[in-house]
């Protein structure tokens, strides 16, 4: 790996032996369970990353747009479900036929509409899952409906795999077991909708980073987990409990540009850090090693830190900032700086960095 | 302009018309009320607008970072302000007196330390206006400490032009003129403190677009004005009736990928949006021409609308979405869409796109 010269701030630093060490740890932890782990890779967007997972034992990974797929697949991965309902028009049918023929390429479907324009703009080649809403109540048909519409995707002349939901519902403190309850539930019931139209479901996703050991503990129906943020960690995971600060392994290293009224302000705004600041966090924004700091006020520039001690750091100094929301984080830089311990930073690409499409 | 077939979505859509609308008036505005017009080009990041200001009559441009500088350096404007208390070290002063050799470069200082740093690394070829705090308290000085820092900077060996502020504190609904009013009286104060310590301020900078109509109603003090938004508008400048629904001049452009739950999903997620959520604003966006639609909820790639209506668009089809906060929107794309009103979209480069650096 060539020397590089430390990065202007703010650049996004990874740990890797924190990496490795959570992408291991959850690998076992899915073999213990009997169960397949295809993470989300929309929050790492590294084929290196990706490339550490499949090593670990996944079975492909999963991604949220043809883009992403598009990127992983040309970076080797050749097995991604893309857990999204996607609308399929002639163009995104065309790139999701040249995909299919390098990977084994599965879709997501929550409507009928969507399962028509997908069989009518790529074909019969591609498999789809089913999604429900096991409580997120974002995409999804109920659990009971699940069956009506794999039937609709085969008549369209689909290939149904099974069933997948995401029970965001579990980004929330204090909630216990319940989310992965909610998740088991509903792919349960969805399984037996598909089982009473004549459709098995040889695959049942679920999965998310704070519902994760839950989902490990008793996984249910459950064949396979999808979480992402698991391989860094970030602000709300470590609010949640479902990530131990001494194993976040990204962080945003930031500049003091500023001490004015007796806080500490970095250069590692809203266009390093993102402004993802759900109700229940305690501000924008953590500090590595500092379980006082907060980032209490945030613009595009400008992180405003109270500091939670007397010993501010001074001017020009670097302060490495644990983001709310790590996806969000990766996707605002074309290259995050991986660190390997050797006093060297690598770059490695963020791919298919954007909104989609 | 070449014909380009429409790109996927989501996609930022720029209406040229109502742009050129928005910037001559400001412009003429600015003329009206006798101060100089210095837009802040973090909002568009585009040598396109830039140039659109500059003959409209802005005497310059502010930014954010050294990026953003030498961006719009290299695309041509010879006059930049740096409004922000860079903290310089070898790297960042070699890049700042490359760009003194080509353009009128001014940066921001808050502290006797950046002023220093300032010195040091780039030279005293660079002047500086002093920032003072009118209120947001994010940066900044007191506005009776700027006559002691910019005799330090003077001290030095750095130029001092004056004083600038960002009335930050103007995002709140009902404030009324008050954040303007703080901005005259925290400039005054300020520039009365340089001229005790015999430092002429010839510039006295400030502007935000929620403080804009005030600010030029009653200048008081300003001799500049240095809005952003007021190019684009947004949701949050809608909310705060700072900018009318139908001058927004750029909208996200989704995909209705599911109506579940009775909703309108959409493939414009926080991605594509920014995540940026006052607890003011109504959602996280809203939509051109729907004034009851709200995203209620938002994610990566999903932005789930109560549409506020029975007619919900059918799945596939188009929704025009306006950001909460276009600037944060921008950001996250490598170009937006022109539409010159011709039928063909033209794409505009975002420069300097990224956390800055």
């Amino acid at each position: 790996m060539p020397a590089t010269p430390e990065p202007a701030t703010p650049y996004h630093r990874v740990d890797v032996a924190r990496l490795q060490r959570n992408v291991r740890r959850v690998a076992e932890q899915a073999r213990a369970a009997g169960v397949a782990l295809r993470p989300h890779a929309k929050t790492h967007k590294s084929a290196e990353v990706a490339r550490m997972q499949l090593a670990a034992g996944a079975t492909g990974i999963t991604v949220a747009t043809v883009a992403e797929a598009e990127a992983f697949v040309a970076a080797g991965v050749d097995d991604v479900f893309v857990a999204y309902p996607l609308w399929t028009d002639a163009t995104t049918g065309a790139r999701l036929r040249a995909l299919l023929d390098r990977a084994r390429v599965v879709v997501g479907a929550d409507s009928v509409e969507g399962a028509a324009a997908l069989a009518r703009h790529c074909g019969s080649d591609v498999d789809v899952l089913v999604e429900v809403d096991s409580g997120h109540h974002r995409t999804g048909v109920t659990p009971e409906a699940a069956g009506a519409l794999a039937a609709a995707a085969v008549g369209c002349g689909l290939g149904v795999r099974g069933v997948f939901t995401f029970p965001g519902h579990s980004y929330g403190p204090g909630l216990g077991p319940a989310p992965a309850r909610d998740e088991a539930t509903a792919l349960a019931t969805a399984a037996r909708s598909l089982a009473a139209a004549g459709i098995e479901s040889g695959v049942v996703s679920g999965g998310s980073t704070p519902s994760l050991a839950d989902s490990l503990a008793d996984p249910g129906p459950l064949t396979e987990l999808r979480p992402g943020v698991y391989v860094f960690g970030d602000a709300q995971q470590w609010e949640l409990d479902a990530h131990r600060p001494d194993d976040v392994a990204l962080t945003c290293r930031g500049t003091v540009v500023s001490l004015a009224g007796g806080r500490v302000v970095l250069d590692a705004g809203s266009k390093a850090l993102g402004a993802d600041r759900p109700p229940w966090t305690t501000g924008w924004g953590r500090v590595a090693g500092r379980p006082d700091a907060r980032v209490v006020l945030l613009s595009e520039h400008h992180a405003v830190l109270d500091w939670g001690a007397d010993d501010l750091p001074p001017p020009g100094s670097r302060v490495d900032v644990v983001p709310n929301h790590v996806c969000a984080a990766v996707n605002l830089v074309d290259r995050v700086w991986a660190d390997h311990g050797d006093g060297e930073l690598e770059p490695w690409p963020v791919l298919a960095r954007g909104p989609g499409g």
